[in-house]
Order: C-alpha cells, then sequence, then structure tokens
C-alpha cells in the first residue's frame, strides 16, 4: 500500500491510507434508514467520492475544507470510482502533512521570493515611493506571502500573489532601465509592487487558503478602489506629498488598462500605461504555462476562457 | 446710451459702459511700434473683440477672468463687430456689480434649494446614512452652494451641482416611495447627496466660479473613486459600521453606470441602480432644457454632443 | 391532509388533494404493457412529477395548461419527490378555484391600479392626447386588465402589463411637474399609457393567461412598431392632428431607447427621452423585486440574464 | 461667347449667358451705402459666386433655388472666380431650360426603367403580393420616376430611387431563379420593389426635386417603419391576408439588415436576408461609380464617410 | 429485410444488414470477464449505439472513420435503440457502396457543376487573371469536386466547395453584367474563383473526406493568408504583372468583408467588396436552405449559430 | 549671422544663410505679371513660407523635397514671419549637409544599434531560425538601417525601424530569460526581428527617407501578409521544416495582436502573444517619450490620436 497515494493514480482495489482534504461533506440516511457519511476527497492531482457506511460523526459537515486522516478502500460506483472508508478524522494538531500534495502551491521558493522583492523595493531610489512600500509590505507580509493571486484565471495557488508580483518587479526593473529617459524607475516599481496587494481583502480564502469567492466588499468596491485608498492613507500617515501620492493611486486604479477589463481610470502617464502592459504580460505567461503543462506537441487546447481563443502547443 | 447692455444686444454705434469679463488681454504691438490692447470682453449674453489704441496697461494679460469696468464705442472689422475702448479699468472693491449678468447663473433660489436638500437629509431615517450625509454638507457647503456640475455638458452654470443634486434628491425621494419594498430610502437618498460633491475638487475653476478644467487630481483619479474615498474616511470617523460605509462607496463608485460611462464599479443593488437611473433623468433633461431653449417649435436641433444625436422642438 | 397543499410544501408520505395546473401529460405505456398517465403538476409554488398507473384516460396530452382536480400520494423515485395520482379529473365550471395559488399574480389590486390608470388619463389636459387614449383604453381594457408584460424577465404574471403601467404613469405624472419646463405632461403621460399596449398581440397566451411564446407577428414585426401602427389609425380616426400622432408613434418607436436593445428610432424629444428612462426605472425595480424576494441579506445572487450581472442583498 | 457653359469650365474674361440655378441670393448694402446682389449661382458641374452691382431687386432671397437666366463676366475676387452680372431675371414660364445640365440626373432611360420595373411586377406569380405591387406603384407612380433615392450617399440624384429598385430587382430577379428551392421569388420581388417607398415623405425636396432635408415625420419615424405602415393599409385595404401582409411589412422593417444599420427588426426569412444583402450591393456599387468617376487608376480616394475607409481606382 | 436500411428508420425488432459509418469503436470487458465491441454506427441519417458481445475483433478502434458491413438486431436499452450486431467486417475492396447514403453529400451533379465552372473560367476575358485561374484550377481539380466547403456551419458536405463556388461564379457573372461600367469582370471571377481554395489545406478531412478539423496551418495562417500566397506563387510563375497579382491576393484577403469577420484586410475596390457581399449571400443561403429543410411552415427555428437568431419558415 | 541657422529660432530682420529643404514650390505670376516663387522652406525645427520676388526658376516645382542652399531676409506678412530669398539653388553634389539638422532622426548610434541586433541573431540557438534571420537581415540590411517605422504615429524619423527593432529585441532577451520554460527563445527572437521588415515595401518613401505615404501593394496586402510571404519564400529556399516556418510567419501575421488592430490572425503560441505585447510596450513608450519632450511637468498633453487619450507629465 502506497502512503498518501495521489488520488488521481487510484484505481478499483487499491488500499489507501494518508491525509486527503475533505471538500464536502455530509451525514445521510440510506433507504434503510442508517446514517452514513457522504464525502468528497481531494488532494492537488483530483478528487473522490467517498462513503462511509454506518457513520453518523463525529466527521461531518462541520469538517468541510480541512484536512482528514482516512484509511479506506477503491471501488466503482456507475461507472466511476469511488472509496469506502473505514477509518476517517480530523487531522490532529500533531500530524506532520505535505501540504503541497494537497493544495496547489506556486513553483518557486517563497523565502526566495521574497527577499528579491525587498531587495527591488531598497533599491527605490525615492524616498517617499520606497516609504510607502515598506510600509505596506509590513502591514501585508504573512498574507503577501501565500496568498493566490485568483480564483482560477491565473496564480491560483498558493504562493500566487507573490510569484506574480515578484516577476513584475523584475520585468519593471528591466524596462526601467530599457526607457530611462521616459520612465521613473521609482515609481514604476512601486505602482507593480502594491498594484495587487488588495486582492488579500478582495477575496474570502479557505482555512487551506484557496480562494473560495470575492468578500462583499472585494464585489462592491473592486480590488483597484481598495487598494488606492489604503494606499492613499499610508501614503498621508508617511507624509508623503499629494502629488506623489495621487500617483501611486493612479497606479493602481488603471492597472486594468482600459475600463472595458475594469480599469477606473484609463493610464494617463508612462508608468502606468507600463504598468498595466506588464501585468497582461506576466498574467498571460502563467496562462500559457498552466495550459502548456497539460497539452502535447503538435496541439491545440480547447477554448480557454479567459483568453476567448484556443492556444498551440508547438515542438 | 443704455448702461451696462448685453454684448448679443450691441451694434454699430452704440456707446458702451458698464461692467464686463474681460476673457482674454494682451499687449501688441501695431505696425507703427505703438502698443495697443487687444482683448476679448465677454458677458452672459456673448463675446466681442475689443481694442484700446496707444495703451501699454495696467490692464493686460495678468487680468484674464477678471471683471473691468469699460467705456467704449462699437465699430465694425471685417465683417465683425469690434469695440474701441476708450478707458478701461479692473474693477474695484466697492464697485457693485451684478454678477447675474456677466456669468450664467442656475435658474433657482440658491437658498430655497439649499433649504429643501438639507430638509431631505434631516428626514433620512437611518441615523449612520444621515450623520455622513450631515457632516459632508457640514464639509462643503460653501462650495456646494455655487459650484458649477460641469464644463459644458449639463449645468455648466453658477449653482449647478445644488440645482442638479436638488432635483434629484425630489425623484429619489418619489422612487424611495414608489418602490418601498425594494429600495432603502435612506441608503438612497444618502447616495444620492453625495454622489458628486467631489466635483469640488475634479475641476478647478475661474475667478468667477466657473469651471475651467479638470484638475492633476480629477484626471488622474476622477471623481467617483475621490467621492468614495472622503466618504469611508468621513463614515469612519462618524463610527458607522463597515458595510453601510461600504454601501455608500458602492453608490458613489458605481453612478455612472457602466464602466463604459466612467463607473468604477457597475450597480449591484437596487439603491445604486436607482441612483445612476435619476442622475441621467437629470442630466438629460437639463440638457434638453438647454437645447430647446434656442430651438425654434418644428426644428431639430444640430447634433448634441453629449445625446450624440439631434432633438426635436415639437409645437 | 391540508387541502390544495402549495407543492414546494410536499413531502413524502402526504396525501394530497386538490387543484393544480396540468402543465404537462402523456398517456404511454409501461414496459409490462399497461397504460399510465405520466404527468406534471404545478401551482405557483413549483412542480412536481406524477403518475396515474393504470390510467388510460380522459384526462391526457389534449388538457395540457389546464386546471385539474386530482388526489393522490407523494413518494419518492430517484432521488425526487413523485406524486401518485389516485383520481383525477379536469375542473368543472362550478368549481370556485383561488386562481392566484396556482398562477403567479401581480401583487396590487387590479381594480385600484385601473382606476388609478383612469384617473391620471382623464388628467391629460391636451384633448387630442386624451383622446386617442381613451380610445386604446377601450379597445384593449379587458386584456389590459389581466395580461403579463413578458414571458419571464420581469412582470410575467397575470395583472403584470397593469401594474408596470400604472407605476410608470405615477413616475411620469411626478417627473412632467418636476420638470415642468421642458416637458410636455400630456405627451409624456399618452405615450407612457401607450408604449406596451402591443404586447397583447405580441405574445400568446396560455388558458391561464400566462405568455407561452412570441406570436409570428410579434418576432416579424415587434410590439413597437404594432403598437404605432395602431395608435396611427386611432389617431387618425380620431381626427388628431399628423404632427400629434407622429409623436405618439415616436415615443411607441423610441420607447426602448437604443437600437441596440430594440428602439426602431432613437428618441429625439425629451418626452420620450424621459418615457425610455422611466421604462428602465420600472423595469429593473421590478426585476430587482424579484430576484431580492429569495435572496438572504448579505448574499449575492447568480448572474441575473436580463441584467447581465450579480445584485447584492444588503441588511 | 459658349452659351450656357458649365461653369466648372468657366475662366477669368469669358461672358456668360445662360440659364443657372440661384443657389443663394442676398441684397446687401456695400460700404458706400448702395445696394447690390450677392448671389450663388449653380448648375450640375459646379457653383460660382456672383454679385450685380446697384441692383436692388427684383430677383433676392425669395428666389433661392429657382433658375434664373443671367448675362455677366467672369473675374476674380481674392483668388477665386466672380461672376459679375450685367442682367438677371428668373426664368419664364415660356423660357426652355436643359434641366439636366442643372441638376444630377440618373444615368439611364427613366421611361425604360419605369417598364422593366413595371414588367418584374407583372411576372410576380402570386396575387396578393401583385396586388400590393400593383396598388403601391399607381400610388407613387409620379414620384418614384424622379426622386432621388437619398441626400448624398448614393443616388442623391434625380431619378436615383427609380435606378436604385431597378437594379436591384433585376438582381432579386436572377438570386430568385438561382436560389429557387429556398426563396418565394413573389416576396422577394414584392419587397425589393416596395422597401423605399417611404423615402417620398421621408425628405423634403428642393423645387428642382433634389432632397434638402429629412421631414419632421422621416426624422421622428423613419422610411422603414412609414413604409411598412402605408403597406398594412394597402394589403388590407386589397384584402390581401393577413400573414402576407405581416410578410411584407417585415420585408421593409428588416431591409437595413441590423438594428445598428437602421432596421427595425432583424430579417428572419431567407427572403428578407435576401433583399438587404441586394440592398447593400447596389447602394455599395453605387458609391463605387461615384467616387470612381473622379479617381485616375492607380490611385486611393480619400476615405469615403459612407464606406468608412479609401478606395482604389486600379487600372 | 429491408437492406442499407437508413438508421433513422429503425425500429426495435428491426433485422439489419449493409453498410454503414463505424463512427466510434473499442473492444471492452463486460462485468463477466468477457470482450465486446462497443460502437456507434452512422449513415447519413443518424446515430445509432451498438454491441457485439463475445467479440474480440478484428474490427476495432483501429477501423473507426472505416464502412463496415454488419448483420444485426434492433433492440432498446435504458429507453434508446441500441443496435446488437451478429456479424461485422470492414468494406472489402471490391463492395460497392453507395457513399451518399452513408455521408452527406451536395445536392447537385458535380460533373455538371464542374463543367459550368469550366466555361466561367474559360470566358475571362483578361489573359492573366484567365491563366492563374487555369492553373490553379489544375492543381486543385481533384479535392475541389470533392471536399465540403466547412466543418458544419454551411456547404459541410462532400461537394460543398464546387457548389459554393459554382453558385458564387453565376452570381458573380450576373453582377459583373449588371455594373458593367464599375467592375472588372475578370478580375470578379477570377477572384470568385479562388477564393477558397486554400481550404483543401486549412481542414483535415475523414478517410470519407468529411471536414474533421482545422490543420495546425489552417488555424496559424488561416486560408486567406495561405490563399493569396499560393496565388502568388503561380502568378509570379505565370509570369502575370504584378498589380494583377497584387490585386488576387486583395480579393482573396479580403473576402470575409470586415477584420471582425477574418478579413486580412477590408475590401478597397469594386470587385473585392462585390466578392465579400456574394459570399455572404451563397452563405447564408446555403444556411437557410439547410434550416428550412426541417421547419414545419409557420413555425421559428432554434436560435441559429452562425446566424445569431431565429428564422422563419412562411407558407 | 548664423549660418543654417534653425528655423524655429528665426525673428524679424534676421539674415538668413544655409541649407533648408524644399517642401513645397510653385512658379507664380503677381498681380503686376511679374513671375516670383512661392516656396515653403523647413528644417528639422519648423517651417517657414518663402517667396523669391522676380524669379522663374530654375528652381520650380520639380524640386520639391529636395535640398537647396539660399540666402534671404526674415520679414512678416499678415502676422506671419516670411523669409524673401536673395538666392537659391539646388544643392549640389558636392555640398556637405548635416542631414540631422534638418529631418528627424532616432535618437541613437544607428551602427552600435545594428550591432547588437547582430549579436542577438547571432545566439538564436536554433539553426533554422538563425539561418532565416540571417538571410533576411542581409536581404534588407541598407534600408533597416535608414527607414523610419512610420509616417507619423511613433519612431517616424530616419533609423526608427531600426530602434524600434533593437528595443524590441532586448526586452524579448530579457522575457526569453524570465519566462524560460513557457517561451522558446529561437522562436521569439527570430519573430521579433522579422515582423516590421515588410514596412520596407508598405511604404514609399521622399528623397531624404522619410515616410510619404502607403504603397499600394502596402494598402492592399499590407505588412503583416507580406512580411509572412516573404518568410515563408526565405524559409522554404533555406531548407527550413514546414512547422517551424508556419510559426514564423504566424508571429508575423499575428503580431498587432487583435485583428481590430489588424492581425491577421490572432496570436496562439505564448511567443507570439509575447510578441504582440512586446510590440505594445516599445510603440506606446516611443509614442510619450515623444510627447513628453514637449509637455512641461505638472500639465497634461492634448489628447493624442494613437492612444485616444491626453496623457500626464509629472515632475
Amino acid at each position: 500500500m502506497e502512503y498518501n497515494k495521489a488520488i488521481s493514480d487510484l484505481a478499483v482495489g487499491d488500499t489507501v491510507e494518508g491525509y486527503y482534504v475533505l471538500r464536502a461533506a455530509q451525514i445521510k440516511t440510506s433507504s434503510s434508514g442508517r446514517p452514513f457519511l457522504a464525502a468528497v476527497l481531494a488532494d492537488r492531482s483530483g478528487a473522490i467520492d467517498a462513503k462511509a457506511w454506518d457513520y453518523a460523526g463525529p466527521v461531518g459537515a462541520a469538517n468541510e475544507g480541512q484536512i482528514v486522516k482516512l484509511r479506506g478502500t477503491v471501488g466503482e460506483f456507475r461507472g466511476a470510482l469511488q472509496l469506502t472508508i473505514d477509518r476517517i478524522r480530523v487531522r490532529g494538531a500533531n500530524d506532520v502533512v505535505d501540504l503541497s500534495a494537497l493544495v496547489p502551491v506556486a513553483p518557486m521558493d517563497p523565502d526566495a521570493a521574497l527577499a528579491a522583492v525587498t531587495r527591488l523595493v531598497a533599491s527605490i531610489a525615492d524616498d517617499d515611493y520606497r516609504a510607502v512600500c515598506t510600509a505596506m509590505l509590513a502591514r501585508h507580509e504573512a498574507a503577501f506571502r501565500s496568498i493566490p493571486a485568483a480564483k482560477t484565471v491565473h496564480h491560483g495557488f498558493i504562493g500566487g500573489l507573490l510569484m506574480h508580483t515578484a516577476n513584475m518587479l523584475r520585468t519593471a526593473d528591466f524596462l526601467a532601465g530599457l526607457y530611462a529617459d521616459t520612465v521613473d524607475r521609482s515609481l514604476l516599481l512601486a505602482g507593480t509592487l502594491l498594484h495587487d496587494f488588495a486582492k488579500e481583502s478582495e477575496f474570502t480564502f479557505s482555512s487551506l487558503g484557496l480562494v473560495t469567492d470575492y468578500s462583499v466588499k472585494g464585489e462592491l468596491l473592486g480590488h483597484l478602489v481598495m487598494g488606492a485608498q489604503e494606499v492613499a492613507e499610508v501614503a498621508a500617515a508617511s507624509g508623503v506629498p499629494e502629488e506623489k501620492s495621487v500617483l501611486l493611486q493612479h497606479m493602481i486604479l488603471s492597472h486594468h488598462g482600459d475600463p472595458a477589463f475594469g480599469a477606473a481610470v484609463r493610464p494617463m502617464c508612462a508608468e502606468s500605461e507600463l504598468l498595466s502592459l506588464i501585468d497582461q504580460i506576466d498574467s498571460r505567461m502563467e496562462i500559457y504555462r498552466e495550459a502548456l503543462a497539460d497539452l502535447p506537441a503538435g496541439k491545440f487546447s480547447q477554448k480557454i476562457f479567459a483568453l476567448d481563443k484556443k492556444i498551440y502547443s508547438h515542438e
């Protein structure tokens, strides 16, 4: 028996033991009047229906989203695999679990990425912009290390926002050099760092850290307006001159490029124009990366919703 | 000689004396090497070119936008009227001037309008929404009495914002009654009052109070975001619960209805949906009122830019 | 046993007796060769599958859409409730049935609403417009009292058109007062009354009065063109001057505001501009009213097709 | 001296005598206090400014749009040609004038074109459709022979509507044969004949027969709705079954193809789909014909407003 | 027993013998461990599930898309017809099969159609254009006789491209006569012939000749660019002057009319404008022909994807 | 006297001697019957009207666009500066002229830029892609060193295409490193080098090397299709496998990103997606660079046509 076997590798007859995510759980009553647990178990590789017969608890609906330890056997029901659970309990405080096997995690070292971000922030020449960045990083560091950048479109995994921001900062740094006579490097890097911080309050998250939905505030205001508002407060508290605060807010408010894509205002300076293009580059390259991972060479994908088109995997 | 004769009534040969706006002014040198003042004078009814020969000051470019007192004679140059100025000076501190003859003014009594607004605000049942409204009215009262709501599109005259808001509040009050089971009257009236306050900082104004242009902040952030930000601050300072603050901000951010028309987010509750329609009604009725004023019955107007169409004046 | 129990309240084991709508019905043959009735029964609260075993008629496909009286028992089949019918017959001429329990009905008193409409029509000052309104009301009164304003989008219930028109007339009356110097009250009220009368021939209706589909004429011409055509005839028959007839037709042809939303021409006078906005207000407020009825406070709805967005139910 | 010399051929020093259109005329007073006539004269080839010195009438503003006989000499003023008039009078009842030299006329024989149209109408197999066509032709024959199909876009000349309709009928006849199993030839030809008849009341015309503007009715209702309305009346008067009348109205209401291009409804049957394409073909080929007439081979035109692009004249 | 009975006519109890297309095939194992063939059989009229019990080959997945001969009996499984196969083999080299019963075929005589195309090509007056057409016809003749013009939208059957092109050439010939002073008949006919030849390499085809998908090249370049490229080569090889080659390429590149519909450039000469309209006519008439075939008179269709609307079948 | 004084620095009374571009020239006749030259002279800084009195040649219309040497005096006519020419002749073969003072030139060292491009091409790992790049560079080197990338929008100066391509290659090189697991560096760099080569034949150029207009071929085919066609030829001649040739063509055909912006197909692989974004970045940064050059800090520009918005110059 393989411990913690990936769900996508399970086959009829397998005995299973290990930690999985309890995505859904309900205590039901069978036609013979007996209680049973109807559950969906998941790991990073997929999901499987599961039943614990003659089971009335304690694991149940209240534990949805938590990690459970279980033992069971794989069978088949109406043409699909089904796991019959023998034993199940909620993960204890001392259980050591490899989270990266259970939820998708960014393919990078978060410490290194955060260090790189911090170094780039420290390299911002303008004292005011650097002060706002430092203060914002301090306020958001914990979430910034771990939250996804989206539910599913791109970077929808643990560490997604950090990976997205770190990539964008590297590109911003490069382009600030290439277009040094047109672009203020300090403003560009500051805007890039700050542009998505408010995703922390735009979304709600599962206990495992994935995005579950938009928050009420997120739907009614949007992360652009929320982000600009926090930066305005932090800039005021740091004694930053108003024009600089307004420029930082403008960077955030316009980073979706066009009102049709959610921008509250259109980019009107070289740095905000560039930020919206850098954001597009990193978003789209990540969509390609994720889609190409499952696509054989020489084939077209299905239509990808976020791109509104198919893509091609060349040799 | 008619004192303060309206510019649109001037004819060749008239002697002119009175107060006018110095819309443009420049000291130039004639082909014979003599200095002269080339000016444009304006009142509410129109504008006229003017020259003061052999004149080197003190009135000049620095006085543009101010009110001057002058005396002169109307002649003709290349088919257009031209005023030859005999005497000109800037309006003194003691000169009594009828401002409404010089700049366009809302066709209403501002005291009565403000009183009506105040009464409606006082009638807001929800203590939190009323507190925010009262605080915002207190902060903005002076400007709210006098500023236009736009440069030219509609309500582009002294008192325009007050007239626009007062009309909208009356309609909001009526519709809150008609749709009482769907709409929260307190939220609708509060959002209506607050929706355009930030126009005070979105625009720059001439010394006579008309809109001259957008401010830097106005262009880069827009009055929706600025307005939501101030309301967030005021609500926090007043101890208003966050959900109510978010709803007020949402009302302001969405009152243009659609991102294509400048909304930062789309309306998502009955009150914000209604606010954007009430705003459309009052804006368009004012555009019609202004356009129909100059249009004979039975005729179509020229294409009106803000409506992207011609309109018809029926009998 | 609860008589006429609402379908949404039924549970396994209930005995049922009462009047329901026979939404679908077919006589089939079981695998054992016996005839049975497979039906769907509905009331205002929902629908349920039903079977009458060993039953060959007389109730069958020919009675679809009619009201039946039945007695039966609620069971379960493949996870869904199913009603086993013991007795069933078509509603007789003397059966007293509470229609409002079976089909959705406007939440208003139709007599009061019609009286309010009639009073407002009587208040139209212009003799010509009032004459057309009076003649049209007389031609359409029966249908106007009862037909829905749509199949599903909004006001899709008995009395929907009357409720929609009555609400709009109240708003038109209010706005005609607020914008009295720009708007001709007589024209606005007349256009409001007349704008949707042709829905009577644009749709086909079930025997219970609900919209089943578009008529051929409704699809090929649309209720705007049909409505304008009838008003042209009635106006001509009443000796109304042509300009007034043309203005009334224009009100009807343009009341969808924009060709993209079905307007045959764009509104070109203040009254038609206003009519299209009043129509939007009442349509959207009704969509909100219906959607909010099922939405708990603090939640967002699913995406609503007619609005192309989710809506929020605040506290 | 060349009698009735084309205006585009005039040169400084020419003596002119003949008939021209008095496009504009005004009696003015010179700086020396003498009356003179300031006029614009036009023929099919162009226009020229003209002056009659020391002239107070009788020809004046009241004669704008009429044909005058005059004698004069061509000079130059501020770099442009100017005609000094010696004698001028309004065309008398007995004066024989070649209208085709003064206003643009369709390049076809109107009698032959009308005969061809009449033959195709006579060939319509369906008695009902043919009856409506015959009745409509009889009602409109005089205008149909002569009015333009537009002000400027295409066919903006005397006989334009007849030329446009005759061409379209020929194409409709051909395509009805090619797609005989999909298309009802009678319906297609009838719709084609009728589609633009209402242009007669959509426009106002100068005394020489050219389109001067839209009529009030034309702006407020449009020729599609007006045309459908008249066909409905004529069909009813002829006892045509309602479905056929509705189909004819649908052909007219949908012939602009898409609401964005002015269609009141979208084409929903093969014949209306085809009619809208046949209309596009003839409109665009005429736009090309007119634009290519002035364009040397190997050159691109200026951007053509009605096509929103430049076109190319190949060898 | 009816030999080769159409699948849409099969009923429970029928014995079946004949040739059908093996659309899908898989050797599976039953719950009792026995091998069986699970297949889908198709002919022009429809498809049916089929099983061959205790069957391990030789017919299997490798034969998908081929024609098989079989014998079996029609039964029922879970409410749907199912064919139990007694004998099955792949069609042999000597089996005579009526292909038109198995796959959809254009309703025309391909020899006659090709002859008509050839005659029209021979009638092209311009030697250069005719030379390119003749060369291209020779290169593509085999495929041109048989390939469909699309997967499903229109002309998605054997011979579809030939039927589409032949119809369009007839219309081009007619319109070249009607607009002889504006249109170069040689260019119009040549562009019409050539416009879709590259569909041969834009698609991949099943062994029976139907379109299965886009080719890699077809997705990445499109048939417009591929077609223009081949014509450029052929024209160069034939010594055609460059302007003519460019015009032919322009015809092909612009024949979708608008970039939104896939045109690489917009039509800029009368012939390319006309070609795009002729293409629309034939495409849409074929969509109507196919949709009307299944639509009873007096009914509307479901929404047709390619037209984005319903269509109506009149009497 | 300052030799070759910049036109923007000229003032009344200046004596002028030096080389200028003869932008326009015409021999005219004065009112006194004497011939004179009416010309417009230009250098990089601006343009000025000029007259040579009593002058009949040899310099005239035939020399437009050439460089002339002249001597004259600056006066004033109707409020504008005017140069009275004393002597004028066409630049001789031995005259040494500083071209960069007369026409706009890219702010870079063309040798260094070309060397950088060549180095990056040499670094392409894939032999096939590198071969095509090398061959194309060899074919186009002379033009590639000097032609502008556009008439006016961006990079509309000598060396513009080289500057644009060199910048884009640097960014492509950087992003190929950042997204190394998603992007094929060889394909990205090759597509970037090749994407605009066909601008050489899309435009026509003045004798001084600036873009004057589109060529016929450029208008009818566009530089995307022309570029793909040449690359297809070169790839075939170099024995490059078809898939690689197709990918290169796809890069060129899709580099405008969206059909609405001129793309013949939409980008469907990571490299073409990235190329279109890199192109946007460099185009827009250059538009900002040019616009900001003339814009004081703290000011907004006029609306910039290519961006459809104003831009802001911050401190």
